[in-house]
């Protein structure tokens, strides 16, 4: 995109529909100037950057029909967007589209204490649910790490994990239902209270398609009581393969921990620089174990996994039993991605998983690719399950260096995929990912996305371009070979 | 269906049909004479029964495309069988159509110890999974009542559930990966082994889609480690209120029973008679609760629990730790649909959702609706989810008491619909429910249910005319204002 889309003159017609959007939104609520929509032009993934035609800021149910029914009428895109903290490129807006935002979608509508749950608006922070129900002994599981700033709606959308979903799960776990508009402006309630209810599970099929099926007005999602105890093991090894044997180790003895991270080398120095977290700064790798639930129960575990991670050759195995300890060993790894980029002027975070017994290697693989490519490579890993990010580090003003870096992310994609795990664990596709979709899936399996698309969006008009690559994409990839490496979106200009 | 049909003479164009099939299905795997039918006329739901016009036994994945391709291009029905243990009727044949049966797909493929989980093809029984990976100290958690003989293909069609749920999750919480032909006889793969994958969650989408979606040929299950320790808690309450709320304070108290069932003063009665199981007979309800965990753990929980029900006012509390104990303890539950067999010539179990604060009241409910209907009824309840199953005693040889049953069951779930609950919980729709789903939902979402069958079913030829209604079908209904407590299926005769 060139500097001159800034000054982007909307065509006549495009005007008509302008006008027809301010005739169904409130005072102020669509910005057409350049300088309005700046705020808009990107979100994470802040290497790609586009303005879009308008941006809508509905504040009702009604004013999101009234937008949808008239983008599907003419043919306008609609890009939704919550907080904007996602890391894909979900939320990059398109020039001849209109940037949905739910912002102002800011309220918690009800809190049910005795059923546990509560529903809330698209806008409302992820940690602003937690906050809100503390007086009650309740949270919101579900803790991506941007969680003070992503909203509720952008999490099912992308169905959000966190530190924790290995216990507690995803964003789809912990959502009972869900309203949502769709392209031609009809309302759905998506879900419900049961276990399993009736009909196709679109609750399912809709958490996590990146803005692809619908636009998310309002989520009743699930709270839960506050473990009573928690403790955090932090434990040091000199070996990459020892700490992983130590993690297959603890879910083989069949417990769950809340949280099980690894932090190899370049993260642990990094982070420690940065927050003196108290790690030790020569081990190859550190893993952090955090245990929760009653009393007895912790106190047992916090045994049985200290002699595991003893037996798997951990060096030092240190135990946070209050709180400013325990906020202490997490600190580090909270700070892990904030800590590289004190390191390095830009850094390129990955999102892949891999079975968890094939750790050594495609961290061996990584090196190899670092030396290869001639990048750093720093790793965190949710090692519980198997979801690696590893955090490429680059100069963006070195030409050509951000190509290499996206080169060397999309080979340490395609090698997860060839272990057996997949191009993305939790940050979901967007633009970012694109390509990497054609190495996953086949024609078959893609064409069927295409017609569950369909089946929601005639038109095309939700989010197009993100999330599912067209055969035509995928076949012109692979008939020129250049899908190993090779840049999305080429003809996206970076900053 | 009347006699005659068993005496089906299909035309010159459907043996032209059947030809095809031949050639694509081993020798023996096209079954076409009424005897060889009869088998497969019904599914648990045996009021409904209906001979297909053919049976076909596929061996391997190339023959059920072969099937596939053949009823797609002819556009005949299919209805996919795995048991025959369903309980809607979502087997029930078509006399038009092909059964599909999965059962010679009866190998476990491969057992993945390191990564806790096992390939299977889906007509290998729920319980020998776990049987096969005992050795290895592992099991498959879902536990259907019928699990010694349903079939995982099935389970995962219907994403059952079972008594330990709660805790365990649903058929869709513990598979991986789903390999399914589509209508057209395209093999898909849905899901991975990562904890979320890129594109839609299709894998979410047809676990519980009951045969619309697809036909389903291989089954990656998660496996589970057994817990160390169980202790099974039985208390007596002489209320049902105190019980309800005990049930709210043990999930208040952030404590996940591995199991958590109430019984009522008739199932109570029929089951001691039935396997002296020791219960206390005079008891208006019973709740079973069960704990897992280590040692420390359950014995800290059992303490907690303990102390929870006697607060609630249990007259009674008793602790099973031994195995055969614990075992005796269950056994009146499990034999709680065979007891109350004893007792009436014919018993209808429904199977609806309610919140769990609404109990008490929807039993008075019940209550009342036995005395306006003249039969009675008996309760048993997976109280820690919400899910009933009233069994209502008639008897089929009395003039109209099978009409009535189906009433009275119709209004229970009804009423679970109106105090904010659903028409199933784990049984799924099939033919049984398929009226309810006009109360259930509204036009806008049955219509995203077809458009979405659509994206996979072209033709409509899986399993047509169950668990979503065809809208004429809600507004011809709701027009009749009949659709409180009226028969589905009138047009079907009963056995």
């Amino acid at each position: 995109m060139s500097d001159e889309s800034s000054d982007f003159k909307p065509s006549p017609d495009t005007r008509l529909a302008l006008g027809q959007l301010q005739m169904v939104l409130p005072e102020g609520g669509l910005l057409i100037d350049a300088e309005s929509l700046r705020p808009y032009e990107c979100d994470g993934l802040s290497a790609y950057r586009r303005l879009p035609l308008a941006v809508a800021l509905p504040e009702t149910v009604d004013q999101v029909q009234g937008v949808m029914r008239i983008c599907h009428r003419l043919g306008i895109p609609v890009v939704a967007r919550g907080a904007g903290t996602g890391l894909s490129g979900g939320a990059l807006p398109l020039e001849n589209g209109i940037l949905l935002s739910l912002a102002r979608f800011n309220r918690i509508v009800e809190i049910d204490a005795a059923n546990r749950r509560a529903r809330v608006q698209p806008g409302v922070r992820n940690l602003a649910i937690s906050e809100a129900v503390a007086p009650l002994g309740l949270y919101y599981a579900p803790d991506p790490s941007s969680q003070i700033a992503c909203s509720i709606g952008g999490n099912v959308a992308e169905n959000s994990g966190g530190v924790h979903c290995l216990k507690y799960g995803l964003t789809v776990h912990n959502v009972q239902q869900v309203e949502m508009i769709t392209a031609e402006g009809e309302q759905l309630l998506l879900g419900g209270g049961g276990l399993d209810g009736p009909g196709y599970d679109l609750l399912a099929l809709v958490t996590g398609s990146e803005g692809l099926l619908g636009v998310i007005t309002e989520v009743t999602v699930k709270l839960l009581p506050r473990p009573a105890h928690v403790s955090v093991l932090l434990a040091a090894f000199d070996d990459i393969e020892a700490a992983g044997n130590a993690v297959a180790g603890i879910i083989a003895a069949g417990i769950v921990p809340a949280g099980l991270e690894m932090m190899d080398n370049p993260s642990i120095r990094a982070a420690e620089d940065f927050v003196h977290a108290g790690y030790p700064v020569d081990a190859t790798a550190i893993l952090l174990c955090e245990l929760d639930g009653s009393e007895a129960e912790v106190a047992a575990q916090v045994e049985q996994v200290s002699a595991l991670l003893q037996r798997a050759g951990a060096g030092e195995v240190r135990t946070a039993s209050d709180t400013d300890e325990r906020q202490r060993f997490w600190a580090g790894r909270k700070a892990a991605f904030p800590a590289v980029g004190r390191i390095s002027p830009d850094y390129y975070c990955m999102d892949g998983t891999i079975p968890r017994h094939r750790l050594a290697e495609i961290l061996s693989r990584i090196a190899n690719l670092s030396d290869e490519y001639g990048l750093r490579v720093a790793n965190v890993f949710h090692a519980g399950d198997g979801n690696l990010h590893p955090l490429i580090l680059y100069d963006a003003n070195r030409p050509g260096e951000l190509e290499r870096a996206e080169q060397l992310g999309a080979r340490i994609l395609e090698a997860s995929v060839e272990v057996g795990g997949s191009i993305t664990g939790e940050h979901g596709v967007g633009i970012e990912k694109i390509d990497q979709m054609c190495v996953q899936f086949n024609s078959d399996e893609l064409a069927q996305f295409h017609a569950v698309k369909a089946a929601f969006d005639t038109k095309g008009i939700l989010n197009p371009g993100k999330a599912v690559p067209t055969l035509h994409r995928c076949a012109e990839l692979g008939a020129m070979h250049v899908h190993k490496g090779e840049l999305p979106f080429p003809e996206l200009e970076r900053f």
